[in-house]
């Protein structure tokens, strides 16, 4: 029996190296990492995803990809100890299934820990990608030495993980930390995911970017940087909003407003000592994101519970795809 | 090291008889109760908890009243395996302290933990009477065989505790599932706590009785039943609802609209299996609350997340009080 709390699990070690595989599912892209139980990387790959329609055939594919990249230092499938397999929800982590990806076209409720599990030989644990990277800014990032945070992804989507008492909260069938689907306004606008005034709704960079087509000024810098109003994406905004373009502050400033909803709600909640942002949270920063949000959640949350929280950025950034299947690999191992 | 997940921890037995001594301390009334780890109760009491203002006095009472009710059934402070504390917030549970509870005048910062354990020689923890609830539900009431479940107290002010994975979850400084100060209405209600649109303000005993007091009708049947409309608390109105007054109906259906939506926001965040509703809820009961806020629930969450979810009434009720202590004082032998 493995602990599953803060420590790090005894693995199956070979030349030295506990090897571990972390496997990152994208809608574009995969990423395969080999490395050991404290995040260090030996060895990645990234191609483009092409899902083929035919998802055994695509894990066959992936898991080619898992031989080559072992036989690039030296090893085969025999040395690992474990596979941890980020994937786009919903997953089933019980099953190890994958349900109904909308991102992956043609793929349908996917037994992907069985199919990886026979290919390789070891075990598998299957997390949605949000979980995913909560473990992994818990285990190797930003999140080290918090027992109870959350993480949220802020992209195309609002996902979110929570690490609790030092092990992660899976709920009814996985599906905890649906953190973008919060009600943030009762009546709200509309979501994509068929209800109202969803935290996603109003935050989410696929609603913003169809917000800013809307409302943006045609030819403001918005407009300019994007080339197009047709084409702005909160990348454009944030970028307006740091050469001070007064239509790109006044939305980072709604923008922040609505965060600050959902944060103030999982305060309450959970009384978390970290909520952790990712992606366009990160890439805004401290001047447009954090220090405006810190402000606006210790306003509304009592000073009891708002002194020991930290918001704070992803501290992985551009490796949370290879750390991200490595931290679940380790849950793989927990879970033994 | 005793287990902490599901399991009934070994426990030091005294003639047969697991000795625990739960004791629950309220604004009005203290109950102390021995019991084992099955919840089956050998002996209790009830008594007004008359704070003298000297919370040392106090605790030395309630330590002389263990006492007595040990030698009631032939044992001694030694035959005590442990004792549980359930009382009024806010609590650190860490330090086994409580601070400033608002409803035991002079009581400031009291180590009740180090108090009691001198006292009575024997491992002592102490919850808020919330978690407490939370858990002696989920040991001996409607949450048994549930991994993850919320309690909701729904009583004057509206408490909640959370076990999550079979353990209660804590929080910054034990302050988890304050689910009472959720925002339901960003600019909504001011809230007694300070902050604005919680959902103790809409939903909380003490809230509705002051709304009673300002719109129910002056001749209207809540009015009569209370003996005056400025008498009317939320047991009138319930009443009142049995018989169809259309008045107290609409209220009804006003509180089970803001509940809904506090249930709402913690089945996004936690997918829990339960929801667990004490006090007002338990007696307004299936027909006035339940049906309805089931009904309300469902139609505002994923199937995904609904269709796995029990929302029920409390199954301790009178019970609960004996019950907390005995569930936290298990806590205490877990965590040695």
């Amino acid at each position: 029996m493995f602990p599953d709390r803060g420590g790090t699990p005894r693995i199956r070690r070979s030349f030295g190296i506990a090897t571990l595989l972390g496997i990152d599912i994208g809608g574009t892209k995969v990423a395969l990492a080999l490395g050991d139980a404290q995040g260090h990387v030996t060895a990645r790959m990234r191609r483009p995803t092409e899902p083929s329609g035919d998802p055994a055939a695509d894990v066959a594919r992936i898991a080619a990809d898992a031989r080559r990249l072992l036989a690039e230092v030296g090893l085969g499938a025999a040395d690992l100890a474990a596979v941890g397999v980020s994937a786009p929800g919903p997953v089933d982590p019980v099953r190890g299934e994958i349900l109904h990806p909308p991102n992956l076209p043609g793929w349908g409720t996917v037994p992907l820990r069985d199919l990886l599990a026979g290919a390789l030989g070891a075990p598998v644990r299957v997390e949605n990608d949000a979980n995913a990277a909560a473990l992994a800014e818990w285990r190797y990032g930003a999140g080290r030495g918090f027992e109870d945070l959350v993480y949220l992804t802020m992209s195309t989507g609002v996902g979110g993980g929570l690490v609790l008492g030092g092990r992660l909260h899976a709920g009814l069938r996985g599906n905890a930390g649906e953190i973008g689907h919060l009600p943030v306004e009762w009546d709200g606008e509309p979501c994509a995911c068929g209800m109202r005034g969803c935290l996603e709704a109003y935050v989410g960079g696929a609603a913003w970017a169809r917000r800013l087509r809307r409302i943006a000024p045609e030819q403001g810098r918005v407009a300019e940087l994007a080339g197009g109003r047709e084409r702005a994406t909160p990348r454009h905004l944030v970028a307006a909003a740091r050469e001070g373009d007064a239509f790109a502050r006044d939305e980072m400033e709604r923008w922040n407003d609505y965060l600050a909803r959902g944060i103030v709600a999982l305060v309450f909640v959970l009384a978390p000592q970290a909520v952790i942002l990712g992606t366009i949270a990160t890439a805004a920063g401290e001047e447009l994101c954090f220090a405006p949000l810190r402000e606006r959640v210790s306003r509304r949350v009592w000073p009891l519970l708002g002194r020991g929280l930290a918001i704070l950025p992803s501290g992985l950034g551009e490796a949370l795809p290879d750390h991200a299947g490595l931290a679940v690999a380790l849950q793989a191992l927990a879970a033994r």
